[in-house]
């Protein structure tokens, strides 16, 4: 079920150290997010070492890209008044939730769960309500939301090539949200955007302690290292939104996040 | 949805320090973990503090524990013939995936996800084939596999006791196996029992920094901590079946790991 993902090893040296680069300034549309995020690590005495791998929260990539909305300008399809209706939620949020989505999987009271058009399948097509409002809001505008990112992974690389042309040394870059998960409660962060680091790591073929080859060991490297970063982060906003990771062994991958989106024709809940 | 979760806050300093406890010997029935573990955590220069958290490897547990089955003595029952038929798996371990199954979610050709009956959905009950043999196995028995452990919420419970009275700090124990996700490929680790530790963080009420009040943030600390522990152990087994985690603040709580299992009827995919 898994198409063309290498073998890019990912293996930890002893100590993982997840590190929350602080200070950020509140990020408004333009802002230039490599060099905002090389002066927070530098104030902090943060140094970037081949190997290390910076997760950044996608909310701050997604303001400084202006995937601002404002509501008070959008006129609802018939198709959002009718998932409107059904979730009842804002009709308004409903169509940019369209807007984002290649097919609805669940729609109920209180769910709408979409498959985004980059792949990813989560609540809302990860359309967000909380701290949105660009500070070039005018009073009378708004409420405001924010999309995702148009294309994560191309943002990931944008910003790894800036980070590394500035700072000198080779990383990966991981664009990461918040997201629901079927079955469980509480959110968990999850790579959205991935460059130059192993989203999957297809184990396959190695052997167990007793020599017995591993059948069915393919482990996601970006979504584990995505997890945990919500927690170091906090739910804090700008002042903690990226984490800088050192510890990792990997070499240079392309193929981005969207390895890690579950072929549809291979999906047992869709 | 969620029920009887309080708001026991997890929060980090600014870094978060993971690290791979190498050592333990291969774990056979009987062990008694918390000696094995303290001894390789004194090997190793580590010490625990209170707000230490201990990610022990369900497998070594399920192992101490001696929840290995001879496949050999299996008669599978007519229901698990007919679910192996369908999924083209062995009987034998179909059985034994009954033996632990509360519910059938999804049964087709080389998937079987079943909802435990501790509450966790997973492939195959968390049955393991990889390294399962015990040192005891004798030559014409077997093949061996190895069930979850029986309640891992008391069996974190008992390692995090047995671990605060030789090493005398209050500290957080969690479980984890991994698992597989729909939508999204490659495993992740899993928090499947947990003591001393909030699984779950409801933040809801809280603000964000425009003073507008979360509403749907409850985040999954424990999940988030499993997750990325499995990255650090890698899959070698024993030799780095436990991780060390320093650089969180919690108080303890109660609950286990069961919050974390979405009630049966505010899940949209089961």
């Amino acid at each position: 079920m898994v198409d063309n993902v290498g073998r890019a090893a990912v293996t930890c040296t002893e100590r993982l150290t997840l590190t929350a680069v602080a200070g950020l300034p509140r990020i408004e549309p333009g802002d230039d997010l490599a060099t905002l995020l090389s002066a927070a690590l530098g104030a902090q005495g943060l140094t970037l070492e081949d190997g290390d791998v910076l997760v950044v929260a996608s909310k701050v990539v997604a303001k400084a890209e202006n995937r601002y909305v404002d509501l008070s300008t959008i006129t609802p399809s018939p198709r959002a008044l009718e998932l409107a209706a059904l979730t009842e939620k804002d009709p308004r949020v409903v169509e940019v939730i369209l807007w984002d989505t290649l097919a609805v999987s669940r729609a109920q009271r209180n769910v709408l769960i979409v498959r985004h058009h980059g792949g990813h399948v989560s609540a809302n097509a990860g359309v967000d309500q909380s701290n949105a409002q660009p500070a070039t809001a005018g009073a009378a505008s708004g409420p405001w939301i924010l999309r995702l990112p148009a294309d994560p992974d191309a943002s990931a690389a944008r910003l790894r090539s800036a980070l590394e042309a500035k700072l000198g040394a080779t990383i990966g870059v991981i664009i990461s949200d918040s997201f629901g998960r079927p079955f469980r409660q509480g959110t968990v962060g999850t790579a959205l955007g991935v460059a130059g680091f192993p989203a999957l790591y297809d184990q396959r073929g190695l052997s167990d302690l007793d020599g017995r080859v591993l059948e069915a060991t393919i482990t996601a490297p970006a979504d584990q290292l995505a997890a945990v970063c919500d927690l170091v982060a906090g739910q804090a906003g700008e002042a903690r939104a990226a984490v800088h990771v050192r510890g990792l062994r990997f070499a240079a991958a392309d193929g981005g996040a969207r390895v890690l989106c579950r072929p549809v024709d291979g999906d047992v809940y869709l």
